[in-house]
């Protein structure tokens, strides 16, 4: 697959989680810390406050709704600018600086893409060409997410 | 002008200002804080500690090669995820959302756009076609940001 093809079946695998303002959106955001929770409890160590929430608690929470904004429009920034490049790495970067306070255990990094996906087939359509798309970025995203990390001097997987 | 035709052109005009971690890259960055700290040296006083820097204090400041960096990002995406105006209205809010702490005059908000032109006006070529563009940009990204700020209650432009 190109990096054209890459970035369009992502956009397009994500036309059903729109990030907006709407009752429907913000659920799109939220739906994903409670597939997240129910999924991988032992990830929720990195949430403060929330290391025991349920699904239904995350349902609750207006936290979560801002959250789940947050990272749906961080995975259609990526979907959408995989096509440039340097702009992808560089938003990589930003990303990995904006995370360096919670001391995440760098091979998460690629890991949320399986989260992401589960996600995705969770709640909707993901066509198997969608999800490879989603694994290639992924492993683009990871690779720069390591030289980022090591370059940083922070721990990176090797 | 179309969104496609918009996006097109302000992506365009960034070919010569690519965000990397290259000495020109990081250039690209810190020089957009050389022009606006020079022209608008009125609005330093956004910049704790740096209120009273030159363009050289700038230039050899690594605190402006990262937020420059950061912010020609920022432009990289808004030019990029144009033509997809639901991701481009959530980012534009996700970007007020984390300005809040500032305090900013809601009036810069559209503003920027004329100093980020004059940026890349001043140091490489940008066409008429593509300042109309910026601005056209800008007058999107600003309207969403005053929805945005009146719905958050906090000062917004009427």
């Amino acid at each position: 697959m190109t990096r054209e093809e890459i970035r369009n079946l992502c956009v397009k695998s994500l036309e059903e989680k729109m990030v907006g303002t709407e009752a429907q959106n913000i659920d799109n955001g939220n739906g994903f810390y409670r597939y997240f929770f129910t999924n991988f409890p032992d990830l929720r160590v990195y949430f403060k406050g929330a290391e025991k929430y349920t699904a239904d608690d995350v349902k609750k929470s207006e936290r979560f709704d801002k959250q789940g904004q947050r990272i749906l429009l961080a995975c259609h920034l990526i979907a959408n600018v995989f096509n440039n490049e340097e702009v992808f790495k560089a938003y990589v970067r930003e990303t990995i600086n904006r995370h360096r306070i919670y001391k995440m255990d760098p091979a998460l990094w690629m890991a949320f893409f399986t989260v992401f996906t589960g996600y995705l087939e969770s709640t909707g359509s993901l066509t198997d060409e969608q999800k490879a798309a989603w694994m290639a970025l992924g492993k683009e995203f990871n690779a720069e997410c390591q030289v980022h990390l090591k370059n940083s001097n922070l721990p990176y997987v090797h």
